[in-house]
């Protein structure tokens, strides 16, 4: 049989807790995972210098072990502006580390691999990631935006396997957004495109911290979503005991316990205040979604990220108020689901980045 | 020195109100042109035969004329995309029609060149514009929507020559939008992307006839813009003596006079509600323009339509909010100006739509 090789990528997706690292093949399998902590506060040296290390660790844990399993041998053929080979041996002997990618929340300058600046990241400015990396590490280095990196997982690996075009959005304390049309990222001049989280859905609306108002992330935004549960809570508690709230006795009768994990677990439950919250987040994302699809009539919304957790509440939500809000004529396609690839996708997309960026 | 023979193409700009053809080099030159009255009352196939009737004088008035001024012999490179040759001989003895373009509003099939249905053209529906004239007419017939037009238009030969990415934005009764990146043509999957028009710049805001709520097209389309006119002045005759604005006297002191043509002359005559009414105006655009930019980054908004003869306010007005509303940084590149094609927009953009259908 003679030495197989195999070439993988790393996909890594950079968040403000925790750094998760995964071998990923060319076909979208994930051989092995690593997570570190992320100790922003440490500065982005100590921060980079880690990575570093995980990556020598992954690679050369590789290396040595000198067996994995390999992918599928049928590859479909839908799949094949994400592969680069359509087959691998079940076993093969040696694997190398051909790219890495990064995917971080913030403003990236995807041509160059420069972390500009990041939320989740407070204190890194303009840190040169790639080039960083690329010095101690022998392997091409590309960093991009996690929203990119989650509907490029979609796109090759998820949910939108074999779509023409593709809009990724990601729910969490921020809200993101990546286009995929005719194959490829719609990056923007400025390669910031698919900010979807900061278009207005009420030029007349609050005040965002991106300076914008009414921005669809001051209305869905976890801590907004938390914020509209804790104050119809409290305008509700002299109508009735808060005893009778799912809500409140999930979260200890504090309301700074109140997470989107309790608002879901309370729904679940049949809480009545949980389930209203749930379906107007869903209206407020649809709006949002309802503009994107009438500015770019993409075939599919894939929606992912923590807060997409409120599953198909949120779903037949954001369903009803696109379908309310778009031109409807007979034979229009388009599909909204929720993320397939779920915590996977940013690591999955964030591998083929070497391929799109 | 032999027979020179020229390709050009018809551009076909189809209006409620009037069609107007260009016969247009491949350089955007627009040799001669025609303008006919739409009378879409006749119903489709009567204006279809004076579409096709129109077509053939073109073509018949050139072969027989022999002899017509071509293009610059130097062509920049930039229009490399827009252009099928770079240079012409200054005198040809024949001319081709080799493409017609006819760009329309309303929901438009441009794959099969199918008319769904034209706020411009009451009672049509589904009409195979392109079968209908490519059965009388030895030319490849295709058919786009009026905004793609616009946008082609100056994309190719007007403010966006050189640039990588494009939305071409109309203001007028209605308001559309054009998507252009990486040298070709943003349809969507349907066919229906650019739709800014019916993007909601406010969840909560007034219904729009296309079913959405507080759509930009809601806000900015002129019969809301002279609307909004009309009411601020009926509120004002109570304050001041109406002789004393220049709107009415402009409108001889009959409201439903008023036009955005009338509030434009009033402006220019420093009437401050007028001046206002503009500003207003491009407050909204702006919303609507920066949500555009937020999602899709283009580098250049070209801003055309009726409307857009507010000139230097609106534009300034239009560009200060989006500047207030869209993430700046350091570096950020973003044009944003208006049409420099005007009238001929159209017609120079349906003429190309064979290289970008």
């Amino acid at each position: 049989m003679g030495v197989k090789r195999l070439a993988v990528s790393i996909g890594i997706d950079l968040g403000g807790t925790n750094i998760k690292f995964g071998l990923v093949t060319a076909d979208g399998k994930i051989l092995s995972r690593l997570n570190i902590p992320t100790s922003a506060e440490e500065g982005p040296k100590s921060v980079v210098s880690r990575i570093i290390k995980t990556i020598r660790h992954l690679a050369s844990s590789l290396s040595s072990s000198g067996e994995f399993v390999g992918t599928d041998s049928s590859v479909p053929a839908r799949l094949k502006s994400c592969l680069q080979f359509s087959s691998q041996p079940h076993r093969v002997n040696k694997v190398k580390v051909k790219s890495i990618g990064i995917g971080s929340a913030g403003l990236v300058n995807h041509r160059q691999g420069i972390i500009h600046f990041s939320p989740n990241l407070p204190g890194w400015k303009n840190i040169p990631l790639k080039k960083w990396i690329e010095d101690e590490v022998k392997a091409k280095v590309f960093v991009g935006n996690d929203a990119n990196a989650f509907a490029l997982g979609e796109y090759c690996f998820g949910a939108g396997i074999g779509s023409s075009s593709l809009f990724g959005i990601t729910l969490g304390t921020g809200i993101g957004g990546g286009i995929i049309f005719s194959g490829k990222l719609l990056l923007g001049i400025n390669q910031v495109a698919g900010e979807v989280g900061h278009t207005s859905i009420n030029a007349f609306g609050p005040k965002c911290r991106c300076g914008n108002y009414g921005c669809l992330e001051r209305y869905a935004g976890a801590e907004y979503i938390v914020e509209r549960a804790i104050k119809q809570l409290k305008s509700q508690t002299g109508k009735r005991k808060p005893q009778n709230s799912t809500m409140l006795k999930l979260s200890k009768y504090n309301y700074s316990n109140i997470t989107p994990e309790i608002i879901s677990l309370a729904a679940k439950k049949e809480d009545r205040l949980a389930k209203a919250i749930i379906k107007e987040t869903g209206f407020y994302v649809g709006v949002g979604v309802a503009n994107v699809v009438s500015l770019i009539d993409p075939e599919i919304i894939v929606i992912g990220g923590g807060v997409s957790g409120f599953g198909k509440l949120l779903l037949d939500s954001i369903k009803k108020t696109v379908s309310e809000r778009i031109m409807n004529f007979s034979g229009r396609k388009l599909k909204i689901v929720l993320s397939k690839l779920k915590d996977d996708a940013a690591i999955l997309g964030a591998s083929q980045f070497e391929k799109f960026l």
